[in-house]
């Protein structure tokens, strides 16, 4: 089946073929080698300084956004939090569990970051700043050198989720003085999931060293002594994470992220246009979109009968939305190993669908 | 390379085959469908009362015992705990990091569990025990009936990690009167790593509704909401979940778990035999040994140095052991897609090592 949803995503031929194989065991230098490979790699497409370090932790994204949280901030913090949406308002539950301070920024959903949404925070004393770069749940890819500046003015560590955004929308973490970055393995990285990403800027790594985390699973004092020489505190998934090594010098091979995102923007841009050129009835809900993903509110039929018509009768999967936008809002993503004519299957189901007055 | 680890281990053809399809999306009342038959036979297997629940956690084993921990005790327990080796040691840890009361009962490596260890904490208000069924480190295989019996006088929760023992040594969960049981993915379950799945007999379940959990990626109140519904509240490792079903309907249709018991035990019986009839020069160190594994004194050579030559010169991987047993032991596995014929190829390269007089 087609998979247009915005994780877990399409995988190469390469990737499967890993997925096929027995796993080996991993307490060796050979997988040690890969797990240091893989390190460098994501530093180079992540832009990151040449001191920064990744850490790989077998969890999903949200267990990479909590140990953030947990390594890098403490009850002496004063945070800011962009919460347009599912992931931001995640942002929020865990600074308020973790007993971190914190004031939201509300964002309407659809809605750019601008400048005014900021201003009202200058010179206030916070200390950290968390946000997505591109908020999934909403397709928002918010304006991360509008927060990049005001972290440079006020002094701010800065958090940013990247999940579903790296390797998909150009970011440089060291020109932004990102803390912390954060992604996934069922994202652009296209994999199976079960790997969080982090990279850690030397800011965090001098916070991770103060702070005391509260959790040994997720602790990156842990994972980052073990990564020193290439292993984890705990039995990863070692079969991901040789999807991850190859996925990554794929990319690598094929001129690197900028080349990377410059086809996730093609494909985004391509079934945009496409969506206008037949006049479909979806409207893109994001006023500042991402390659990663094209927000719909269909105008005609409840979107998660979309989402099942498509499954049921077409055999592709679209995105559906959770909550309150569960009937007024699906997504389109792509990332993952898509190509164009992909897209003209699923354009052309939605075509059949408006044939058939279902839309 | 045949792999005679405990974990990752060999996949039958079945998990394979899953793991080189494309990951497909996961909330769809399909995934569902099988996680919901996941727990069914999970449940089956473990002997657990029919009003248990299963909980899947996208993480390693040890991150299983830390949920268990988090979730189902609090300041108020009064736990003891057996440690005999780097498992029992990490129950210590994370009853120290958690703040539980504890006493430890440190176990001689290599030792069986015997009455006169619990004699002394009898009617002394403890009011959880925590322990390894089976010491992977050492290989030593706890009596279960031993703690039970102790548990059920006492009025003791009981929190038993089965990681490396479950569908390897019979173990009846209802019967034991466990109130966790805590197995992961990549040990008998024969999938790759990065699940790990806990049993919540009724008194864990009322033991997480009043606890508050420190951490929301392990929060099992979360996970069990979402389990309701087969869906967890995480992008879970959508692949190993569905390698997992693969494997407990193969386990399922060659007759259940005590046949997977007795196939394991059979395997562990005809590779002790082989070291005997040639007379290799490795002592077996534990007196109480599980079918999972068999751990290993080399007299002549060290262990480390075995493990080294048997994975370069001879393509296979034995287990090696950390920490100050490097040298001293190693294991060679049980478990996973294992066939006498593998054994033998094993018990040849050692006999040509002892040719070579290396050993």
């Amino acid at each position: 089946m087609l998979n247009f949803t915005v994780g877990p995503v399409m995988s190469s031929e390469a990737v499967l073929a890993i997925g096929a194989e027995q796993v080996p065991y991993f307490r060796t230098s050979e997988f040690s080698e890969l797990m240091l490979e893989n390190e460098q790699l994501i530093k180079k497409f992540a832009h990151s300084t040449n001191d920064s370090r990744v850490v790989f932790l077998t969890c999903s994204g949200s267990g990479g956004m909590e140990a953030a949280v947990m390594n890098t901030l403490t009850k002496d913090d004063k945070a800011l939090v962009i919460n347009g949406g599912s992931f931001g308002e995640r942002f929020v539950e865990l600074l308020t569990l973790h007993e971190i301070p914190f004031t939201e920024i509300k964002m309407e959903r659809g809605k750019a970051l601008k400048p005014e949404h900021l201003a009202p925070y200058e010179d206030n004393g916070y200390t950290a700043f968390l946000f997505q770069k591109h908020e999934t749940s909403t397709g928002v890819h918010y304006d991360v050198k509008l927060v990049s500046d005001f972290c440079k003015r006020n002094s701010c560590f800065m958090i940013v989720d990247t999940i579903s955004t790296f390797l998909a929308d150009p970011f440089d973490m060291a020109e932004q003085d990102a803390g912390v970055m954060i992604t996934g393995s069922q994202k652009a990285l296209s994999c199976p999931p079960g790997v969080a990403v982090l990279v850690l800027a030397p800011s965090a790594l001098k916070r991770i060293e103060k702070t005391k985390c509260c959790c040994q699973y997720l602790d990156l004092k842990l994972a980052l002594k073990n990564q020193d020489r290439g292993q984890t505190p705990w039995t990863p998934a070692v079969g991901v994470l040789r999807q991850i090594n190859v996925r990554l010098k794929e990319i690598e091979k094929n001129g690197g992220a900028t080349a990377e995102i410059e086809r996730t923007g093609k494909l985004a841009e391509y079934f945009r246009n496409k969506l206008k050129e037949h006049d479909l009835p979806f409207e893109i809900i994001s006023e500042s979109l991402s390659n990663a993903v094209t927000p719909l509110h269909p105008t005609t039929q409840s979107a998660h009968q979309i989402f099942l018509k498509i499954k049921d009768e077409y055999g592709m999967w679209i995105c559906p939305n959770g909550g309150d936008m569960k009937d007024t809002v699906f997504r389109v993503g792509h990332i993952g190993y898509l190509k164009e004519s992909d897209y003209d299957k699923l354009i052309d189901a939605f075509i059949d669908l408006k044939k058939k007055k279902f839309i």
